[in-house]
């Protein structure tokens, strides 16, 4: 018996079937083809000012109190690996898109999706780091929803979180916000969360010391507004690393951003397993850093802010929004050697299910 | 290369592994096992006030305004069914456990987990399905996230939603306000969602005209607390049935609660079809139906207010809270010969995955 056929929608499927038949793994890989996704599928259907921000969340205020409201679905494999866990990832992923608003993260939620013939103690073990990182990151865990599918039908456990944050100043943070000669600012050296992955990845392991910087970063966020930096933008740098989240920002700001490479923190044995592996460090996925676009007066005061934490030791002033608006919001990296290059999104992602 | 190992937690695995080394589909089925699993793993390690409320979602005060907070993921197997689909499920769903809270739905997040390979125009059709759902529930879909996991280690797509939702009177609905005494009130006949799914599943199709009961619920709830009906809890009949929802508020009440069988309504096509697959529609899911708790008094005006909406013109007057708090609280159920049994929860689902 096949199921009753649903009432045909006016508006065809905006991704042509021909292009792409079925939805392939880069589809959920940070670069352009989810891109494309979002932009064609997504926003169009549910079109609201709130999606339209195109934000790491939702921001909306509820008896004059601005919120920031997000959510993530996490799916990495191996589930365990140096420095983190699915549990840890799945709080801070989260967290994390709530202090990218600005919001301080105050509440998450928890939807389990979990594989039939999980080891009791694996969840055991997860749901534990959930809670570390939830009391590390100042967060609580307030409501959940467990679900359970047939063996073959799931891959161990996949978590779900959401989050709700609160805004506690008047800035407002976006990609709106970014202005002509913006400074960008880089928290802490990149790639050593896809690496830490690929290192530990069924037929890609390879033995290095590098763990992963997955970390909460709302304490680095809160000093910054703190002491009266006035942020106009953030965004953390997870699927797709530096490069996509500097091409979704110069796109959703209209404007182009130029990068100095050398100014770009990338730890050597991330250099040396990025050679090996043929992947540029700059789109390797983090879990721990972000970008902040700042007015250029503030970058040398925000950067001394960042660096005064440990999560930002790191940081590093990186580039510039540029002065004028009458190119194409692309962004452009000078390389190591003085030459000048667009760091264009990939597809993809080099490594999936990293996060 | 094995993953690192992560280190000891203090506290054993309180589910002991000899009963349960493995999670098996029972703890994701709304009986026995899943409460378990909450009761031993979820709420211990993550405890809360807003967790220990033991309600449909978490509510909260931000500047003086009460919100209700939660989250679902949907993995109902097949994705369309009669009546809609899992997009329809995922909206109303979430917006339906807000209305529970006593919170108007304004704003859902969308998390989806793609299989490789789903075909695009069926991604398509559930996001319109989405999109339909939430205008017809008065929600807006204002964030979201989408991960793509390898061919075979998903189920074409899981959806998990998270709501926030606000409260806009002063009644403390949930189960601690549960009072002896109180009318409980069905509001309509149930078993639909949960026979429309086994009609269409892979090895179990039969003919039925049957179409799930699939709807959102904040229109009810208002009007009762719009004409002044002092609600004291109120619960949407999911995973595990009436009999789950019932047993779920009597232990979280500590009251024992006495239903007539004869005022429960059950369809005739129901009835027949849970006749020949031995089922009991008691124990059967439901979409779009809740029980409220209110005070004896109003429950015949309550009622009224139920049977003026199309969604509630079936509801039932069907038992009260014991008086006394001097038995265990059990939930019992006076059958159609006038016997009386204790309804107790299942170990799992009659049939697993119907969300």
């Amino acid at each position: 018996m096949t199921p009753t056929p649903k009432p045909e929608f006016s508006q065809a499927c905006p991704i042509p079937i021909s292009d792409y038949p079925n939805v392939v793994m880069a589809h959920g890989g940070g670069g352009r083809l989810m891109q494309q996704l979002i932009e064609s599928i997504f926003v169009p259907t549910f079109k609201n000012d709130l999606l339209s921000q195109r934000h790491d969340g939702a921001v909306f205020s509820l008896a004059g109190q601005r919120l920031a409201f997000t959510t993530d679905s996490y799916v990495v494999q191996p589930l365990f690996f140096p420095g983190g866990d699915i549990g840890t990832l799945a709080v801070n992923g989260t967290a994390n898109d709530l202090a990218m608003c600005g919001a301080r993260p105050l509440y998450l939620s928890s939807g389990l999706i979990i594989e039939e013939g999980l080891p009791m103690e694996t969840l055991w073990r997860i749901v534990q780091s959930m809670k570390q990182a939830a009391d590390k990151a100042g967060v609580q865990l307030v409501t959940g929803d467990t679900k359970v599918v047939d063996k073959g039908k799931g891959d161990g456990i996949f978590i779900n979180t959401a989050g709700v944050g609160v805004i506690e100043h008047n800035l407002p943070i976006g990609p709106g916000s970014v202005r002509p000669g913006d400074a960008v600012l880089l928290s802490g050296d990149i790639g050593r969360h896809g690496i830490t992955i690929m290192s530990v990845r069924d037929g890609l392991g390879f033995e290095t010391s590098i763990e992963s910087d997955c970390a909460p970063l709302w304490s680095l966020v809160a000093a910054l507004i703190d002491q009266g930096i006035e942020i106009h933008c953030l965004r953390d740098l997870t699927r797709g690393g530096l490069a996509s989240g500097l091409n979704e920002i110069a796109q959703a700001a209209n404007l182009p951003i130029a990068i100095d490479e050398t100014a770009v923190p990338v730890r050597e044995e991330v250099r040396g397993a990025c050679e090996i592996l043929g992947f540029d460090p700059i789109y390797v996925a983090n879990e721990g850093r972000f970008i902040a676009f700042v007015p250029a007066n503030q970058a040398d005061r925000a950067l001394g802010i960042l660096r005064a934490n440990p999560l930002g030791a790191d940081a590093s002033h990186i580039g510039t929004v540029a002065a004028t608006t009458e190119t194409r919001p692309i962004v452009t990296l000078k390389s190591q050697i003085g030459a000048n290059r667009i760091l264009d999104l990939l597809s993809g992602e080099q490594l999936p299910r990293i996060c």
